[in-house]
């Protein structure tokens, strides 16, 4: 006998274990799907005309060297992206890969606790630490090596 | 004068026009991130143990050389995806890119009417009709060229 008797206790790390099937855990929303672009103006009229989706948010980070367009689509957004600095990450992605999809957010209740759950596996982040993102959300980077090449943001609003 | 007052006014294509600040259009829904993955295992346990975010639905889909894992995410999901066939598009996809986001799905009323957006725009589509996903969806791929890179894939449940 064990005291342990629900399969999604807590161990002392603060992850869950054995998620129940279908569990959603630290992930409880597609925050965005970020596209970076060459030409914001071309890709805001794009999503508008074609599917007469448009942009709720603008805004610039000088931070990261972006300005970035949200279009939302019910709770998530589409994110389009485009540098405004040569030295921003972005400005590297569209030199080596050219335009597309450059980064998945997932909304979290505690940018910290997800950080700390993806350290606690051994995993890389870029971010070592929560840090302002746009339209006053915390946010932190992980890395997308360990990641199946994905680069995942981790988004507190 | 003229009775164009309106600068996206709405065609006889059913197009929308003028779409207020912040309109969704035809998208209704991040319906799945989708991520290019060699082993399928792995990737599941990646989302598992660092998330405690699990698969709800697994299919393979042979008409399209791949197997699929979905991680549901409040109402989108995460879709792992893995060639099962040489000839996969994925399989191809993996050869030339590597690991990482393929493509982007958005949850449509009706995926012809989507899909009819994007030709009356004169941009190309992968499928010209549209015809069945998994999970029992029907589905298009819009061509990457003219949507700035982006993979996407116009799902109606």
């Amino acid at each position: 006998m064990t005291t342990a008797t629900n399969p999604t206790a807590q161990d002392s790390s603060g992850q869950n274990s054995a998620p129940a099937e279908g569990a959603t855990g630290l992930l409880i929303e597609i925050d965005h799907v970020a596209i970076a672009v060459r030409d914001l103006e071309a890709a805001i009229a794009y999503y508008a005309d074609t599917f007469g989706a448009t942009v709720e948010h603008r805004e610039r980070i000088d931070s990261d060297g972006v300005e970035e367009a949200l279009i939302k689509v019910a709770d998530s957004y589409i994110q389009l992206l485009t540098p405004v600095a040569d030295t921003s990450p972005v400005a590297k992605y569209l030199d080596n890969k050219g335009e597309g999809i450059h980064h998945v957010g997932y909304r979290v209740a505690d940018c910290g606790e997800a950080l700390d759950a993806v350290k606690a596996q051994g995993y890389r982040t870029i971010d070592q630490a929560p840090r302002p993102g746009s339209r006053g959300t915390t946010v932190a980077f992980v890395h997308p090596k360990e990641a199946f090449g994905t680069l995942i943001e981790l988004v507190q609003e």
